[in-house]
């Protein structure tokens, strides 16, 4: 504890979702000051035709 | 800001994914009166094995 | 079943929030075409100071 | 109404996940004495190389 | 490993609450075979008045 | 675009709160080479005896 959440479009590479992982721990263990194994982080991808901004899904921005 | 996210089984065509996006913006804007680009839309979608009412996964009713 | 989460930042009036209710659940019923008694929505509200955007909280933008 | 949403790495046998959707809503019902019907359970499921503990991928540990 | 997220209308007493985490603990370690210590479940109230079926809030129905 | 969701309990300060906002911002950034103004972040805090690991509330771990 703490969990986190990422909801991201589908499209990164799997290095940069580790590198991703790797430093959200970071920042929630150096602000919170917890243990590093109690924080979980998951990134939910989401197809880009499934996510929209402005009402324009991301496939089409 | 705001961001919504809608938890769906699987199984509506892209077209109805396109609109359904499209019309949830809309009625944050018309309620919230925010500006579109700033009202994110996410559709996370599950099996309907994965997803239940009653207990009852979508699969089987 | 679809169920809806907007997350939001603390500040719009009760009128607005029970008109996003209605127009979010319209705007699925219009799009998915399920009854409109299978729709759940649930405003997420998180105080500005707790939510950001480009790191600087809601309440210091 | 409640909505359940379980955050899972991927790996489980559908019969495992089956039996959780049943078991999770059970302990809603006794819980809160609400009608089974009103229940709904998603298991948003993460590949193990997207989840991390500690920062390290589910894939990894 | 897994993190439950219970979506509910506030109103209930903190006994169903605390019966409710621990039957969903339960729930996930029968049903994956993991180990009670992993398992995280967070109860996320909204107000009555911020949450709909069919588009009318739960505190109109 | 992406949203980061923080499930926490409660109980951190607001400086604190604040330095996670900042940080989960830059790694986000520096992971996925997104611009800042596109990252969200929401920390939903939970009132400890609603939130659970080992199916034992935090107020009472």
């Amino acid at each position: 504890m703490p969990e986190v959440v990422v909801f991201a479009a589908e499209g990164r590479s799997d290095a940069q979702k580790r590198t991703l992982l790797k430093k959200i721990t970071e920042a929630v263990v150096e602000s919170f000051g917890v243990d590093k194994e109690s924080v979980i982080v998951s990134i939910q991808e989401t197809p880009k035709k499934h996510k929209s901004r402005g009402g324009v899904p991301f496939d089409e921005r």
